[in-house]
């Protein structure tokens, strides 16, 4: 039986990782013992680096994005979400978002779970000082706790095509469905960043008729090519002008049903609204952290008669139907190929700085490889 | 049979309103003869008097919310909406968008026929200068063009009744089906305007918890106090974290469950999505013309997880079942004081005047008095 | 310190109720310990009794409609739903069902949690045998375990106003939700017991235009009319033609916009299809036992366009949103005059009596009184 | 100019059709005349021939589901849904309900137009005998009325594949419309007729997880694996427990989320609330004919928790978007194969048998072939 496990730790941050080593605690009714196969490296890792999010306990072992196989359970019997008594061996990932009470006026009345105040994170804001320390997936071992909530990856599902599309997918699919998506549609997605792609491909698979992809990097738009989209748009080379005619022209002349934003940046809030037909559907996903203020026209917002959703954070329905969705389209989408960095944990260091440049798609450390 | 009609005509903009005489066109089959009871005076008149609409044919007769009997129908029978075959004498009112096409994608694909292009108006868009010349309101007489939608007035609704809230009542009905109102809503009004005030009104007949009123306007809030909101907040008087605090206070420290926008200024935007809890809902219909932009920040609408909708125009439906929640709801509130001011036809330019100074709440011109 | 409660028990079923007395368990963290004001009598107790209900341990202790105050908090603070901690002294109820365990996949994924395997019941399936053993409200005190979902009662609400509707305020509060109910609405409920009732008051309280109550008992039907339903037919004294007919007439000729059903008799099943109009809403809550099969025309129902809805059991939500309607309502609706009987703990066989025999609208347990 | 149009023609129930010459009227303002290229024989024209619908004038030129080139406009321009001016060689179909007015309360308040009264149809309703006579796709011309919905076939769609699926496709536009029908789902059809193949095909479309297609020919089965269904069950080789179980292995444990109906026989309607999963949905769109009563028990039906929708008819949005989804699938499906009998206009009687004897999938008849 394991005993120990190597873990990734930021000391503080912008402080270089170091490699600990933890004792792996016993476990206790309902906890199971998880082995990394891939933790994915997330944009918010690095943010975690610099310090950029509040709340979080340093020293962290960070990593929320996790896959890997049982290496053991407690005492009690542990089940997935479809009710299976999971065993060692078998092939997992789990909601990041931990104990989301059900038991608040959030959770239980205004049924925005994801707003409840009880939530931790693993990998963002559990605290690696206290036990079960293991709270995160760079690291050889992640102790999961009771009530953690469990998925199985289909076995024609790879480590790799599990943990491409990470924690975009679970908001992506929040995303698509807080939106009246439905087959037939004219699409247009603001931002071909990872929840950008993944909101094109599930309009994909809704079976929109037209999915316009708009970004400023070739790179980008051209891997949403290979997802899939039936259209590009580069803004650094048109005009908004160009963008809003473009699209009327691709969508019969009414402009486009729905549109998306997953930007991170508030210039692309006025686009949108002019972007999006009259009676049409925005829904805003992007703007998790602030970038200022902006300036709309609230009579063109008016004149149009919109559906306007934004949308926070990702309940476990969306993680669990991200997994899903994979394991239906494996074969239609090449969600393996996002995965073009892997790193060992003693290379976590060199793992944040790939994603920091945007030298990869989508770095992955294996800490047992 | 009368054959002539005295009509209040805007000549050009701002020039003074003269009184026609109109010969009566023959009724075709589908037509009917309106003997004007009482023309409402709204905000919109003053506006098209002062040339500030496009699209306005002048010379104009407005008069656009008209209540009033059957004097003669062709050689058709005409029905109302509910299938009655209407017979002079009958007291009704119409909708005064006409021609909705229901041929067009906005109507029949879109499912938006307030986008519909081909609407006219009676009393703004359409033509005095044609056929059947008697389009307006300020007028003895309108003609009913064949497939106008005429709703009877229910016996127990006295004409006052039945003119005082105006066009306000379907844009407030529009508005509030268009937002999940239901009862034990703790509801948010900014702007106590004849919108506003109709869909705090509205907010009660669907068992709202609390209804607070925002304006800066005193007599505006007494006026809903009398209406029967629960709490006022003067934003002349207080500051935006008072009302923030207030609001917070009024609901059990979640916020209003859905705030709604009539005010016609776009700096309520940005104090809206503040006002309103997270995972509320935000439903604005108050930007009707152009007041310019604002700054907004689109990291606090994304963190606040929200439903915002925007409104435009009315349908039949909101017509309708503004008469209808009048009829229903006639002694629960005090809708025949709203008509403070009636003048005959001779003295339209002085209801004009009354409309924009404010001096009246609903003044009502009288043709046939 | 109390150690001891006194309660009722149910030995077996059919056999007589005994009265024991139980040790009052330490509190564990996050329990709370209630001292019972009022227990509603309620029509399943009466199944209880006779053994209908499957998966019920005996010995029980009855009573899963619970009213009281706090008498002691575990060494852990409780909080009460809105997030309020709760303290000795504090007027509560509690939502009887109890450990839905939003883990599994009817929680988390169907977002039916009514349909949570885990859930067991205050007073019904809690198993008086083992610890905590007071899970009753026929009893002097209840032991409410960690995790129980407490909900304030506001302090201008009487302990019988709380426990007048029992538990079938929260079924109707599920039921109305499942409904497309907006004001104006022709409603039609089938059955005027407890649930019907409610649902009724929730009609009215939406601003239905019409509510209208079907029921065979005539005392029934007119304490409807005291609730302020504005049209009843007794099926007794009417054929299904004439009940269609007068339908009809109260809407204006389209027939009701939504039937509800809330009799607990499989005919009434095609008789709901029968009256509801075309394009219009059916809602199912009151086939909660099995009274056998039932013939339907399925053309009839394809051809009406139809929108059926059926509802099983009630969440944590349909609770407090109860106690809330309530107390929103509480000087608009005679609620407390429904306790017409009220039984000390000794008398708890003479309470099923009463209930089984019908001659109490609502009877309650007092066990301290 | 052409001046005359044959066409085949019921002179009364069963008796042969005869061929015979009309003048084709002059064009009014808003009509066009279309030159048949494809006329769908459907089970209806079979019915229609047999006399079983009420309110059918006979002498009848059956016909309804039509494509071909539009010969003529008349002395207005003419558009299309989308706004194009239609003009002589615009290859098209038309939605063959004609007249849904949209002044009704059905059409207009109730948002109903399926119940519109006034509706008439191509083919079926209207009146050969009376101007314009040439009202059905048996002919070598049909004279569009002005106000008929037309939509132009894109380019790269042959006539085959826009008429192969006839008026099924718009059903099941419909249907799925009314479900709530999102990616990821576990889909059950019953009954692999054409409607439920389009059904089986929509959910695809829309990325079902899993598409289990019921009925008890094989051929047809046969037919809905070459469309793309996942699984097939064969009702008259299994039983419902079999299909339930299978439904269970299939869905991962808890049974289709959606179940749709398209047997047009009543005693699926209690197999399809044994199949549906708890908490899911049930649409009804089979039970077009009145094919007698069935029994069902409603407390299953309480217990399930469901959503059951039926739906009557189709709107011009389920027949543009039904013309729009073969367009955008076009390669995805063998829709061009449907297409497996072809008659001349002459051999009208021969399509009508073909029909009834099932040997064909969809026989067309070509009246200028």
């Amino acid at each position: 039986m394991v005993t120990k496990s190597r873990a990734a730790v930021i000391p503080k941050p912008n402080a270089p990782l170091i490699i600990q080593e933890f004792e792996i605690p016993e476990l206790t009714p309902g906890a199971a013992l998880l082995k990394v196969a891939n933790a994915g490296v997330c944009g918010t890792d690095v943010h975690l680096w610099h310090g950029k999010l509040a709340g979080v306990p340093y020293p962290l072992i960070p990593g929320h994005e996790v896959v890997g196989t049982i290496e053991a359970i407690g005492p009690r019997p542990v089940k997935d979400l479809d009710g299976n008594v999971l065993k060692p061996g078998d092939r997992v990932t789990f909601h990041d978002v931990y104990n989301t009470c059900y038991r608040c006026w959030n959770c239980l009345i205004a049924k925005a779970p994801t707003k409840c105040t009880n939530r931790t994170v693993y990998g963002i804001t559990m605290d690696s000082q206290k036990h079960p320390h293991l709270i995160g997936g760079y690291s050889e071992y992640v102790y999961l706790s009771p009530g953690t909530h469990i998925i199985k990856i289909p076995e024609h599902v790879s480590f790799d095509g599990a943990s491409a599309v990470g924690c975009a997918m679970p908001t992506a699919v929040h995303t698509v469905l807080r939106s009246p998506l439905t087959w037939g549609a004219n699409v247009a997605v603001q931002g071909a960043g990872p929840v950008g792609l993944m909101i094109a491909v599930l309009a994909i698979i809704n079976g929109a008729a037209t999915v316009t992809m708009l970004d400023q990097a070739k790179n980008r738009l051209e891997l949403a090519k290979k997802f899939g989209v039936t259209h590009t748009l580069n803004i650094a080379e048109t005009s908004l002008e160009d963008r809003k005619q473009k699209l009327m022209d691709i969508s019969g002349g009414h402009g486009p049903d729905i549109v998306y934003e997953a930007t991170g940046n508030a210039r692309a809030i006025p686009e949108g609204i002019e972007l999006v037909r009259e009676g049409g559907s925005y829904t805003i996903c992007g703007q998790y952290t602030d970038s200022g203020t902006i300036e709309i026209n609230p009579h063109l917002m008016n004149r149009k008669h919109l559906d306007i959703k934004t949308v926070w954070g990702s309940e476990t329905l969306h993680v669990y139907k991200g997994v899903k969705t994979i394991a239906d389209n494996y074969h239609r989408f090449p969600f393996d190929d996002l995965v073009t960095h892997k790193f060992s944990l003693d290379d976590a260091q060199k793992a944040l700085d790939a994603q920091e440049s945007h030298v990869s798609l989508k770095a992955v450390i294996q800490p047992n490889a």
